[in-house]
């Protein structure tokens, strides 16, 4: 199943996305349930409920909802993946990843970005105007977590995963790489995109699915996920060891090559800039930026 | 004031700490609002009440109270600041600084632990085992948000500020060293102690206090936060450079020299190990490790 979070009729929803994508069925659950949107699901499902079950309202047209990110405010800071593409770890060699170009397979790069910078498909990120002029986009496959547990083996992780969706890593380069620990330069307001909806595990192949990404129309990005460094059993494990994960855990997985930091020269975004991310079997993920 | 978070008669309360610290008064507030501890009074406050009119119960003896970290749960990661005493820059410029030793006063290292890895006064942090053979304290001035604010500027930073308390940024030294984003080592269950309580902003400078910490007796660190590579006003205009903060944010401050991976050889944590870490005005924060 696909679920979506979004606004009709100034009311919030969760609901369940039409196999065509044209329309959304809004669920019966409570407003507080319904105010978390996707992470209110799956605290329901964790509890036990059985989701497919819930009953629902009379579809609406998808051109007559407003969608918000599929979850709105995660529970905490979300755990991203640096350097999971070997091209993309080429590519930043020489800046980002410069202190340890030398052994890029030896543990995970984790670094977090905080849960108020999510913001929703087709919202505008802001360009923090005098902050930086470094503004880089990251595209990637991010796994949501639905049931707990810590020291999670790589052999159990797949029974962790309530589904997937797609982050936009918005990243300030110059700050990211100023301060040395990266969470301030991937945290500024409304660099969090996340969309469009959140695809169950059981509908789609995590480990080999196409992730792309243009800017304003221009091909940037194009990987499979089965060219990760770590897949995605290995990030699971990776973050879970001594760390209790929760329901509604969000891991971002990397970006592959291709960022703006990695043209010759460096491209960074402007005003007016159109970021669409693609991941097949998952849907687009695109944002304006101002 | 003094707000602590306790247990009594197994309920959650959020009180007022005497002045000779040995009784606390249980404040009338609802239990969602006990349940957040501190937070909740934050929210309370930054909503326009006023604390010191909340009605409180009859005081309790400290001796039949259980004190909880006074946020058992932040609303999100915890900021954290490396490197901010030239002396810890200097210990382990070997080691975790290895690759910016040569201009240490640039811009704060910031970095976060997760939300559900803080524990309370007294409370048993759990030594990984194998996980890890190299945990570490870092006994830490916090600062505790009490106004929201993007952008603040380092004259207006000290109206954010709703109060502070003491935190032992427990680290698994491998492991923040081999994933280079320090996030993960910093974040093990129970790898943050909180406590005794909050001290309100008026009654403590966090500018020049004293901070100490003894193992099993033995001090090990001993500095004022006058000494400070980037006071708490540079701080708060760092970590809310395009990033709102919210009440409830917590900016632990950094620590001394002194840590156990800067000795020669290097000590570290075992089981039945005692860190006590005491603040000038503020208290004393205890805890075993097993």
């Amino acid at each position: 199943m696909r679920f979506a979070t979004f606004e009709h009729n100034q009311h919030r929803h969760v609901g369940i996305v039409s196999g065509d994508g044209l329309s959304v069925q809004p669920l019966a659950v409570s407003d507080s349930v319904a105010a978390q949107g996707v992470l209110g699901l799956i605290a329901l499902a964790s509890d036990g409920a059985a989701l497919a079950e819930l009953s629902a309202h009379d579809a609406v047209a998808m051109a007559q909802v407003r969608l918000l990110a599929p979850i709105p405010r995660p529970r905490r800071n979300i755990f991203c993946v640096g350097r999971n593409y070997h091209a993309h770890a080429k590519e930043l060699s020489g800046s980002v990843f410069k202190a340890n170009a030398a052994d890029p397979a030896a543990w995970p790069i984790v670094f977090t970005k905080v849960p108020e910078c999510v913001t929703g498909p087709g919202h505008e990120v802001r360009l923090p105007a005098g902050l930086s002029e470094q503004i880089d986009y990251e595209a990637e496959l991010a796994v949501v977590i639905g049931k707990a547990g810590t020291n999670i083996s790589r052999e159990h992780a797949q029974a962790h995963i309530f589904g997937y969706t797609i982050i936009n890593d918005v990243t300030a380069r110059d700050v990211q790489m100023r301060h040395q620990q990266w969470d301030l330069g991937k945290s500024f307001d409304t660099f969090c995109p996340m969309g469009p909806w959140v695809v169950t595990a059981d509908e789609l192949d995590g480990a080999d699915t196409r992730v792309r990404c243009w800017v304003n129309g221009e091909l940037r990005q194009d990987a499979r996920t089965r060219d990760f460094i770590f897949d995605i059993p290995a990030l699971i494990e990776t973050c879970s060891r001594g760390i209790t994960l929760y329901p509604g855990d969000i891991i971002a997985t990397g970006t592959p090559a291709g960022v703006g930091m990695g043209m010759n020269p460096p491209s960074y975004l402007k005003t007016g800039d159109r970021v669409r991310i693609e991941i097949d079997g998952l849907g687009v993920l695109e944002n304006p930026f101002r």
